[in-house]
């Protein structure tokens, strides 16, 4: 399946909005509904939804709790969803305990630094030596890390996540990376966003 | 002038090169180095930099010295770049003391938090009263907020910020909000983007 990463970014935004509605005792949910919440045509909806193999029917709608098994399985939330914070200075001890992570499922389950200061095994989330995340990534089966070193520690730390097997990378380093079809990289470089928006802000019209 | 997020990001992304080039003694660059340091063809580099209105000539390659200040103007880096963190919890204050700001020229100069318990006016950076922000936002002519504010926070603390004439907020809250004519805003969902790694990772080939 061939799939835009525009698509997966609203499949997640139905799922949120879906969740909401659950919460409040909706049964069902029609396309009108997310094409609303998410200020796009239910045409839109229908079509994502009918790509992923999702039905309902227009006057009834889509029913929530089978949606959002359905949903899930899409988004790999059924799976074990654990992952790992390289570099744990301030950026990377706020990430370890950010709490946006629990209402989607994900778990930092561990962090790992050089610095020996940094390192606490006994910790709530136990931070470790970089040198034990070889046998860690492998034994438990770690393919997502989010990557908070310095900018000078970034290319070697990529390179070794790379060698170890991880798969998807959440970049904070402000260093740009390239995806390959064995690791998929997000850059989340706030500087950079901060520097654009500061352009948009201030550009001739 | 009508130009694309894609390439105000290349800009930027040149400027962090031309920037090491310079600390490195060089004094001239070429667009095959900017090719190579960026993974993108020569050819785009000469396109940016003309629609930008920037010169060089193929063998003599641009003036480093020269280019930063173009490249600065462009991207408003003359220009104060004064920032303000609404929601000062744990990720409101990592990005009040993050370290990678500086070297874009951008100063986090004040934070805002409702709870009194966060309010620290004589901090380093001052912590203020929310109340107190539609003044000093005024006063010191801030442009570009970062919010951090808890999900049930935002919609309201978006549509102050609009209000308040606020022209541009990277927002870390967990709410999909959108852009418009006068207020440009660019959403960080960190446990989004996770999610959807996960995805990408599992997914059926």
């Amino acid at each position: 399946m061939n799939v835009s990463r525009a698509s997966i970014t609203r499949i997640s935004h139905y799922r949120r909005v879906i969740f909401k509605l659950k919460s409040l005792g909706f049964q069902r949910v029609f396309s009108d509904n997310l094409g609303d919440a998410l200020g796009i045509s239910s045409v839109q909806v229908r079509k994502d939804f009918s790509e992923f193999g999702l039905t309902g029917n227009k006057k009834g709608g889509y029913q929530i709790n089978e949606i959002i098994v359905d949903l899930d399985r899409i988004l790999g939330k059924d799976m074990l969803r654990k992952v790992v914070v390289v570099g744990c200075g301030r950026m990377g001890k706020t990430l370890m305990s950010y709490s946006g992570f629990s209402g989607e499922g994900i778990k930092v389950v561990a962090g790992f630094d050089a610095d020996p200061a940094n390192i606490d095994p006994e910790g709530r989330i136990p931070i470790m030596d970089v040198l034990e995340m070889p046998d860690y990534i492998r034994k438990e089966k770690i393919q997502i890390a989010i990557l908070t070193v310095p900018e000078h520690a970034a290319p070697t730390a990529l390179e070794q996540l790379k060698n170890m097997g991880i798969k998807g990378i959440l970049n904070f380093a402000p260093v740009q990376a390239d995806s390959n079809p064995n690791c998929e990289i997000r850059n989340i470089n706030i500087a950079l966003e901060l520097e654009n928006m500061f352009y948009f802000v201030n550009a001739p019209e």
